[in-house]
């Protein structure tokens, strides 16, 4: 029950299992063209998809590498650990970095952005969908509206996000999204999905200086992506290949239908944590539906916490990250995760935090979870 | 049977086909500590050894762009597709380069890079184990000896041959080596590994500029390759334990007796070759011991050739890279392939030619290869 990677469907597995199958068979060159117009539905988008073999750090350097160029300027907003490393990436490619930084856990400010993106002459701006290390859930949809009618290339992480709430690429104006394989998609980990739409495109295609990165070069690995016939680098066929049974898993599910399951889940979650006392790290009303970040109480220990939902359970939970260590703990609630994960976590917790002295009424968190949860299942 | 990915064994399909396990998990911490000192056991160094997620290029990109810093010179030697890639790699990352070329085929002289290295100051040469476009193996020993006197960082991108053929990096003299996981090693795409010695790794830490890329930046991965409870990107966590499994594989063989196995399959196929009139491409003596590139005869259309043995007898072989496209086929031989898998290559191929019109007499390179294989198996 971490926030990734996460479980993955024993559909998914085996084929991970199967025999490799070469980079130019037809089973193969047909997979990938399948998994990439799967990505496009994904991204809700008409735009150019690509798959690589990498983690979604490297879709995120791919992202700067394409679009910046030595002395661009970057908006980057911030307002998590995973917001803040764009800045990072973008100054090792040469960027010129003017940060717009939120307090973490608080929403980003879409007027805020539109006043920064109005001073000065952005090539692009980064921005998480789900920052995983707070929670949050970022307001896309505003921040696709005010960069729309600008220059600068909206860049979003949506490692944590898509595939497990809305993310309408074309509709909000994004021009460039990313994940990797492990979150809300439920894959394993090591691939890394990225869309660009024509203006994001149309920025790569007319850059003035080559690209200063080989296998993130996104011109190169382009006509591999309209016909895997072509060579650049060998794909992971099999990883490609379990990515498509995830993202035909999520087609058969319905986009739409998966968006409700989170929200439901991750709103059931909230109410159980609420019902024992816990409260949410991110500010209220922008919580992710993929992650929750719980503030540890006054006098538990958060890795004693997990150790207990771990040795005696069998339930893993995350710790902090960054400057939340110690302070939150962290339950992913995306991709294949299920009713019975959900009610078992939740009681997990309770008995672990029972155990280290915390006051709570045994099974409160759980009958709150329910009671949420049990309007959404009646009517799905 | 193409030059990789090859087939792995089913030891690692059941690896793959389990549930996901976190990257803080003991159970992949500890299988993670173990694959990169099989990692060193495979390279034959005490250097540092590093796991990444993605292909081969990106090996060859994170060798290049931890080493060379802008406007520093390059020696890349050539003879092959894959050699000719490194100029492009060094280029994109700011490197000036010096070519020192050969003919495709044609083994690289030592006494020339000696002279090339003994007039510049040369950040690093870059040269191939094994270039899978020409089948050459390239005289590593020697080359390494040249190097090992001057300031230059020796790289090698031993992708299609470490674990197939000898490759003692200390006691050779090379500084960084590479290689992917889906050739000799027998794991699937997707993994790419690298060992620096102190000499290579020393250069990286004591650079004047930052390293231009983000996901490639060895040092930001040195500390997770020592500790892996620390976080850089997400690992992936089931390929490494695929990988973790082939190595073990790799080591129970035994590495030697590996090398062994390689050189008997590889010179009894190419004994078959010859009994059917069939000519390897590369210089004689100088065969990869893990790919025969084979010239496709006059008259053959090397398409159809690959077709018919494919739907007819279900053996799938390569076609040429680049100007070797429609001159040569490809064959690999390497990681776990087995006796009935070379014999059945042979078997398929002379049929195959025979039906399009090559005169052979039937059974005829099946027979050589048997010939030359059997002294080789009677002793094992």
């Amino acid at each position: 029950m971490i926030p990734g990677p996460t479980m993955v469907s024993p559909r998914v597995l085996r084929i991970l299992s199967k025999p490799v199958v070469s980079h130019w068979s037809e089973e193969f060159k047909r997979g990938f063209l399948e998994a990439l117009e799967l990505t496009r539905m994904l991204f809700q988008t008409e735009g150019h998809p690509f798959i690589l073999s990498g983690s979604g750090t490297l879709g995120m350097e791919a992202a700067i590498a394409n679009v910046v160029e030595r002395g661009d300027r970057v908006l980057c907003v911030e307002n998590g650990f995973f917001g803040e490393r764009w800045s990072e990436i973008v100054e090792a490619h040469g960027g010129v970095v003017e940060h717009l930084t939120f307090q973490w856990g608080e929403p980003i400010d879409p007027r805020l952005v539109e006043e920064k993106l109005s001073e000065g002459d952005y090539k692009a701006l980064t921005v998480e969908h789900v920052d995983t290390s707070t929670g949050i859930a970022n307001p896309l949809e505003e921040i696709g509206r005010v960069a729309r009618g600008t220059d600068a290339v909206c860049i979003v992480d949506a490692v944590c996000g898509v595939g497990g709430m809305p993310l309408k690429m074309d509709e909000w104006g994004l021009d460039l999204c990313l994940t990797g394989s492990q979150k809300a998609l439920g894959a394993p980990p090591g691939l890394t999905l990225l869309c660009l739409n024509e203006k994001a495109w149309g920025v790569v295609e007319s850059r003035r200086t080559p690209v200063a990165d080989y296998f993130a070069d996104l011109r190169r690995w382009g006509p591999i992506m309209k016909d895997p016939s072509g060579y650049f680098a060998t794909p992971p066929t099999g990883m490609v290949l379990g990515l498509l049974e995830a993202l035909r898993l999520i087609a058969e599910e319905g986009l739409e239908n998966r968006w409700r399951r989170h929200r439901a889940f991750s709103e059931a979650f909230r109410a159980g944590l609420g019902a024992i006392g816990l409260g949410s790290f991110p500010a209220e009303g922008y919580e992710a539906h993929t992650v929750s970040v719980v503030k540890v109480p006054e006098g538990v220990d958060d890795a004693e916490l997990r150790r207990v939902m771990r040795e005696r359970h069998g339930v893993t939970i995350a710790g902090g990250l960054g400057r939340l260590k110690g302070k939150t703990i962290r339950v992913g609630h995306m991709g294949t995760v299920t009713v019975a994960d959900l009610t078992a976590t939740m009681s997990s917790l309770e008995m672990a935090l029972k155990s280290l002295g915390y006051e709570l009424r045994l099974g409160s968190g759980v009958g709150a979870l329910e009671e949420r949860l049990l309007p959404y299942l009646s009517e799905s």
